[in-house]
Order: structure tokens, then C-alpha cells, then sequence
């Protein structure tokens, strides 16, 4: 029944630790725990940013990070990934300066934290995005993916505290990802696409996390014109989401679930 | 039994928009959805980050963003709190230039997003803290506070995708602060005990949401003995608690639990 290309880390064990823990009855009892490691990304000799990661995958989510946040375009800009596992570094060259750092040296005087700066780029960068109309996801399918990844063995299974984000074709769930923070699953899924020149036109993202602003964008600028999640959402999400076209649906459990934008897509038996 | 002196925002009916989904039978429905906007803070006249909250204490929230951040350091450095609901931007004043902007000017070159830095910074900064050993709380009160904090009417329970932080004494929960996302809540929060001088020393702090490194760091600072959350919790949270000696408690459920760090606090009747 699974058939996933990518599946969660769980043989790796170097992802938990067992700690003595006490329960309600005053029970000694050794608690598997998820590990969240700092990562610390370089673009050139530019440092962007520390995550907290579970680190199974530290070259895609470097990439996808870099991607979905506008500071690189290609996969082919790229001259180099160096991972030193010591240092908790990984640093991404590209063959000649980035946008981002171009960008970054101008606003350098009135700005010392990227983000919000960079969020204003991403709403505009997906502005031309036009998502493919043709896809179509049944009732059945859709129950039928989120079935399978949820009984497929995972580290939310195992050890809880994480979220997980799958990339999907509309028959089966494919690659599989977790981590202790929803965006760097969704960054790993980024890094993967770019690397691999996967085309998404007719995929599915599936995600464990909550629909916010964030998540709707990045699976927009990843061109992926169905967004599923189990949990909630947020009232801009629905916009953006409605605005792009993406079909947007929550709260999918069982039988159940919402749409919020993009019901063209969704075929009910 | 409830006796809030902070409760959520129930009624603030700006909080969320009515949107029409479609559930999976076809029908219309239309569903409360929460709304979350971006809101710029600026230290004087550094532009700091672009924070996406419910908004429904802008103020709170910068002064504690600022605290935990370790970009402020009291109260009394604080000459004005400006917010500027049209621009979406709030500007938090000191009386002289902070030790953090002092520190971003020498970093400014190497380092475009104070992020990486800062958050070591963090660890450092609680190294020195020395947290109440004699406050205790037994299971009974633990099992209390939790139930009352969720029959509490709530964001969460009216429209989900929501975290909620609670700032409780040990017979009653007192402060209940929520947001889109979990570390605005415990900000929020942080600005609150800033601004009116609360003794934190005899306080338990409930969250919804998962014990990871960054929320351990964050109720150290905050000199909070006693952290409790119904999620899980990360490997190096627990390394962190049992090395200040924070008294942490999660997957509080019903009866159950596990106390993963600083038993001493606990009695079990």
C-alpha cells in the first residue's frame, strides 16, 4: 500500500534520544524524544540564519530555505553545498553574487533583520504565478492519501512534537518529510523539487501543520496547485489562497474536511 | 471557577472573519476563521522584524518580543511605545541606544539576519538566572489549572488553529494570552510581566503548544520556576530544563503527564 520514495527518518537513530521520565503514577519510564539540532546557513560568506532542525536533510533544507525565501531562483545557481557536520554549518556558493545579497547590502542601513523586508518580497514574487487549472483531486483520492500517510510509520508516530510534509501525487503520497518546525518540512520539500527539477504542475502538498499565510505561499511559489492539511487555517491564508486560485482544504479527517478556495478542482463522487 | 484577569479575546469579533467553505457533503458553510496580520516593530529607528499576529495586544507583544530577544533589558529603558495602526508598524522607544543596537552595528557586516547570533545569545543570557526552588505545585492543582484553562471559552475552542499561554499562579490560572503562533503568545506574556513589574517567582506557565528549546529559553528568562504544556517536547528542551533546574511538565492530559525535569517541585498525593 505505502510506496513512498521518501519516507520519514525513523530507522535513523541518531534523530532521538531516550530519556528517564516520570509519569502521573510515579513511574520511572525511558521516553523516546525527538533531537532538534541548530543549523546555522551561509549564502556565500553571508550568514542567513539559524534553525532549530531535526537535521535528516540538512542540503534540502538549506535549498528549499533559500528558495522559498527569494534569496535563489535556480537549482543550476548553485556551485556548491558544504555541510560541515562539526560546525553545525552549511554553506550554499552560487557562481555569482545573489540578488539577496545585493538587496540586502541596500537595506543594510535602515534594516537589520531581513524577515520582514523579505516577507514583503514573497507576496509579490508569487504575483505572476499562474497554478495549473487542470489537475483534478477526487473525494476518494483525497481520503485515500491522507490515510495512507498517516498509518505510514513516522517520527510523529514514534515520538510526537513534529510536523510532517508530503508531496503527493494524486494517487499516492511520495516523499515524506518531518521536522520539530512545520516550515523546515515544507523547506525540505522545496529543496528536493528545485534539486531534482521535480515538475509539481500536478501535485499535491500535503501538510500535518496549520494553514497560515506562510504555508500558502510557499506552496504557491512552488507551483503546487493543491494544499491539503489536517488541521485549521487562517482568514489570510484563505485569501491568498483564493486570490492564486489554490485549492486550499482543512481540517481533513475521516470522511471529513472544508474547502476553502479552489472547489473547481475537487471532483465529488 | 474561572477568574481570569486577562481572558481571551472572545469577543473581540475583529479577530475573524466569517468565510463560506464547503464541507465534504457539498454544503455551504460559513465558518468563523482566525485573522492574522503583519505588524512591523522597529527599536527606535531599526526596522526588527514583521511579526504575523492576531494583534490583539500590539504592545505587549513588542515589548516582549524586545525582552526575549535579549534586545531589552527593563521596563524603565522603555521612553515610548508608539503604534501605528494604519501603517501596521509599532515603535518601541528607549531612553538611550540599546546594548542591541550597539551589537548589530559591528555585526552588520558578516551578518545580515540578527537571528542566528541572537538566538546564542539567548543561551548565554540565561546562564546566570537562578530560578525559585521552593515553590511546589502538587498533581491535584496541576489537573486544576489545566481544566480550567481548557473550559475556558478560547479563540481556540471558537474558531482553532490558535496557541494559547497562560500565566497562573498555583490555585488559579490569571493571564490567558493567544496568537497564531506560539511564541507570540509567550511574548505577549513577557510584555505583560515587563510592563507591570509581576513577580514571576511563584507562577507556573501553561502553553498548548510543543516544549521546544526556544520555549524552555524563553520561560527561564522570563524566571518562571514551572512550565507546563498538554504537547510534547524536544530532546534538548529537557537538556535545557534539567540543567536550570525548571520544573517541566508535558503531555498533560486528563490525569496524565510526564515530568521531565525538576520532580522537586512536584508532590503527588
Amino acid at each position: 500500500m505505502s510506496d513512498f520514495i521518501i519516507k520519514p527518518s525513523v530507522n535513523n537513530n541518531k534523530l532521538f534520544k531516550i530519556k528517564k521520565t516520570i509519569d502521573e503514577n510515579g513511574n520511572l519510564i525511558n521516553l523516546p524524544i525527538i533531537v532538534e539540532k541548530p543549523l546555522t546557513l551561509y549564502l556565500n560568506n553571508q550568514e542567513i540564519v539559524t534553525m532549530m532542525t531535526i537535521n535528516d536533510y540538512p542540503e534540502y533544507l538549506a535549498i528549499g530555505y533559500l528558495y522559498n525565501q527569494g534569496m535563489l531562483e535556480n537549482y543550476s545557481d548553485i556551485k556548491k553545498v558544504e555541510y560541515h557536520k562539526d560546525l553545525k554549518t552549511i554553506v550554499v556558493r552560487t557562481n555569482s553574487k545573489t540578488n539577496y545579497e545585493a538587496k540586502l547590502k541596500k537595506k543594510i542601513n535602515t534594516s537589520g533583520c531581513a524577515q520582514g523586508t523579505v516577507f514583503g518580497d514573497l507576496i509579490s514574487e508569487i504575483e505572476d504565478i499562474k497554478l495549473n487549472k487542470k489537475i483534478k483531486i477526487t473525494h476518494m483520492q483525497m481520503m485515500n492519501l491522507s490515510k495512507i500517510i498517516n498509518m505510514e510509520p513516522s517520527l510523529y508516530l514514534k515520538v510526537g512534537a513534529i510536523h510532517g510534509c508530503v508531496l503527493c501525487d494524486v494517487n499516492k503520497p511520495m516523499y515524506y518529510f518531518e521536522d520539530v518546525g512545520r516550515h523546515n518540512a515544507v523547506d525540505k520539500i522545496a529543496g528536493l523539487v528545485i534539486k531534482n527539477n521535480i515538475n509539481t504542475s500536478d501535485k499535491i502538498f500535503y501538510t500535518t501543520g496549520r494553514l497560515t499565510s506562510e504555508m500558502v505561499i510557499k506552496c504557491i511559489k512552488m507551483k503546487i496547485p493543491i494544499l491539503i492539511s489536517r488541521s485549521g487555517f487562517t482568514a489570510w491564508a484563505v485569501e491568498i489562497a483564493k486570490k492564486k486560485k489554490l485549492t486550499m482544504i482543512g481540517r481533513v479527517r475521516g470522511k471529513r474536511f472544508n474547502i476553502l478556495s479552489g472547489e473547481f478542482r475537487l471532483q465529488y463522487e
